[in-house]
């Protein structure tokens, strides 16, 4: 077999880069380990920047998420009894876009099957060979057949702990990672949000989130200790927990119901560079991560799309090798800022069990002094709609 | 003997706020445990908020800092092999002002010495007696004889090491702190200043500053570690090693010469809460301590002056107190916004020792952030010229 393209993992990064070749007559083919159900079935984020909702629309997959999307132009940051709004259209004119991940990675896996492009699911045993040679191809088995599929590239959409990344040999790779000493304990319920907006709040007893998917789909998180396990806390204790953590006026107007999700999920930093060996990219969770303060997660795999999609544009339709020389250069720049970004917003919000008073007092600090300050806000403002491209 | 204010402690801002008082015809008496010449040799601060050289004016002592002090309208930051300047005026309007403590202090003498106004100097065993009451005194003695002076109101501008502060109770008094793992080495030098503005350096062996008093007084610093002494250091291993931090053609223009003054200046974070007791003001290094990063330690006692002369005007000249029972709320507010700047800084530009690899992306992320953001630069330059009093 052979195509153009080999896009290893099925997610929504993986799908928008194999929508948008596809848009643009290359071929590429999307393994994935999962079945179509599971990665669906994933709850991940639901803020996306505009550059993000661009690609989607430049994918022809942007319907749905125009008609159903939400726009927000701000965000509510609450601390000890103060809160405030940043308002991002004010500031950038720019809204972000609030659309469930489950919901645009459905629309993708629509627009790819209507389109007839070749997705293998339930694969195993991916082993990627010759990326730094002229000729590279992927190996892999599906229920006890085994595929060699030739290609010009290699796209690593394939995570965390995909085989991408390990692809790449370790005299080469070098790796920058911290771990947050807590994590997000977060409850999905079928509850109309709190607000109409996104609050961050920065209690004494540690963060808290209200977000949102829909008008009657709820997202709330709050800090929780790493050694925490999801059924050790009942609704009602997360209810109540989050109730003490933000703003009085809008716990009392908190509408609560059943969990339908709830899970814990660590808190992470992670960047590995190159992101680019021979002719294998690699793309979103794959290369880095961010944790999930600031919402940058979805929104930076689309940012390494964009370089990706341009560089193999300009490979193939105008034989100029600048962007996939580059594309490591490029997408990481784009990502320490969003890595800086989604680092600051942590350190901001949370409790750490080593923070001294004095630390304290500057994390105060700083929160008044966003509070106080325009020219705070619109830094934050620019940082949170995504900078450019 | 009385007076209606006893301010403890000549150095600048006992100094500034007796000029101001005399001025209003508010009577004050300045002690002062060292000699003049002592207070006179002290090499300090020599960047000035442009609210620190309005209080100069309206303490009339204004003159020779208009004409000889320096105005700057930026400042250079160099990291990696990068370089650029923060262009103050263009983001603030407002400069900000080169003129060494050591002239500002004999300034200020020269007055108050024209004003007649009484200064104890050598002063021993002081001792605030009921600060908490309505009728305070101090009682101190000088060369054998034993003094009491009463007074309204008590100003301890008294240093990090002086009686005031201690006067408060413990029961009442809270104190914050942040040590650094480093000191900055300083060599005074007569030589021309490499730039006509400062260059702060983030190199990989250590922060280094170019700063200056006049045209043929450089100040310069390294970063250095808490166990070295001035004399570890010969001067040209100081030359050598500033060489190294600072960008190339910075380091070839640089002229060197003797030192005339080297110190050992540790870092520290420092604030005392509250910052009145009774009628005992705390002001200055007697209520905070900033690392010098930004250049807000004299600063930040000059902004303690202004809130309590202004305090003092309105309680004499209008009976109004809510000055005075508002001294420490307000003088606060801004002192920790000072202090969070100064945090800040030198957070982005010193070298830490438990820096892991990925901190080090994220304080080269907040430089480049910095570099790029116009935004960022103009945040920076509103805390650097000195936030509204």
């Amino acid at each position: 077999m052979r195509t153009q393209v080999v896009i290893i993992g099925g997610g929504p990064s993986g799908l928008l880069l194999g929508q948008l070749l596809h848009k643009q007559d290359i071929d590429a083919v999307v393994l994935e380990r999962r079945t179509r159900e599971y990665v669906l079935g994933r709850i991940r984020a639901g803020v996306l920047e505009t550059g993000f909702v661009q690609l989607m629309e430049e994918a022809g997959v942007g319907t749905r998420m125009a008609a159903e999307g939400q726009q927000h132009d701000g965000a509510i940051f609450a601390y000890g009894d103060r809160q405030f709004r940043v308002d991002f259209k004010k500031h950038t004119n720019t809204p972000i876009t609030i659309y469930g991940q489950t919901e645009l990675t459905r629309d993708l896996y629509d627009a790819r099957e209507a389109a007839g492009a070749e997705t293998f699911f339930n694969v195993e045993n991916v082993v990627i060979h010759d990326a730094d040679r002229d000729a590279p191809y992927v190996k892999f088995s599906q229920k006890g057949t085994e595929y060699r599929l030739e290609c010009d590239y290699v796209a690593g959409c394939d995570g965390f702990h995909g085989v991408s990344r390990q692809t790449i040999p370790l005299t080469i790779r070098r790796e920058y990672e911290k771990l947050y000493p807590f994590g997000w304990l977060g409850v999905l319920s079928e509850t109309p949000p709190v607000d109409d907006e996104l609050i961050y709040a920065n209690s004494d007893r540690g963060f808290a989130l209200c977000s949102m998917r829909n008008e009657n789909l709820s997202r709330y998180y709050v800090q929780c200790s790493l050694s925490d396990r999801p059924e050790d806390w009942s609704d009602t204790q997360f209810w109540e927990e989050l109730k003490r953590r933000i703003p009085a006026e809008t716990a009392e107007a908190l509408i609560t119901g059943p969990s339908i999700e709830k899970s814990i999920a660590p808190l992470r930093s992670f960047v590995t560079e190159p992101m680019r060996w021979g002719r294998l990219f690699l793309c979103g969770d794959a290369a880095h991560i961010v944790p999930p303060t600031g919402a940058k997660g979805l929104n930076t795999a689309a940012s390494d799309v964009h370089y990706l999609y341009h560089a193999l544009i300009h490979a193939y339709h105008d034989k100029d090798m600048e962007g996939i020389e580059r594309y490591s250069e490029k997408a990481l720049a784009r990502i320490w800022k969003a890595e800086r970004f989604s680092w600051w917003m942590t350190n901001l919000l949370h409790r750490f069990p080593e923070q001294s008073p004095f630390d304290l007092k500057m994390q105060n600090a700083d929160l008044e002094a966003l509070e106080e300050s325009d020219t705070a806000q619109k830094l934050l403002a620019q940082n949170y709609v995504g900078l450019p491209y």
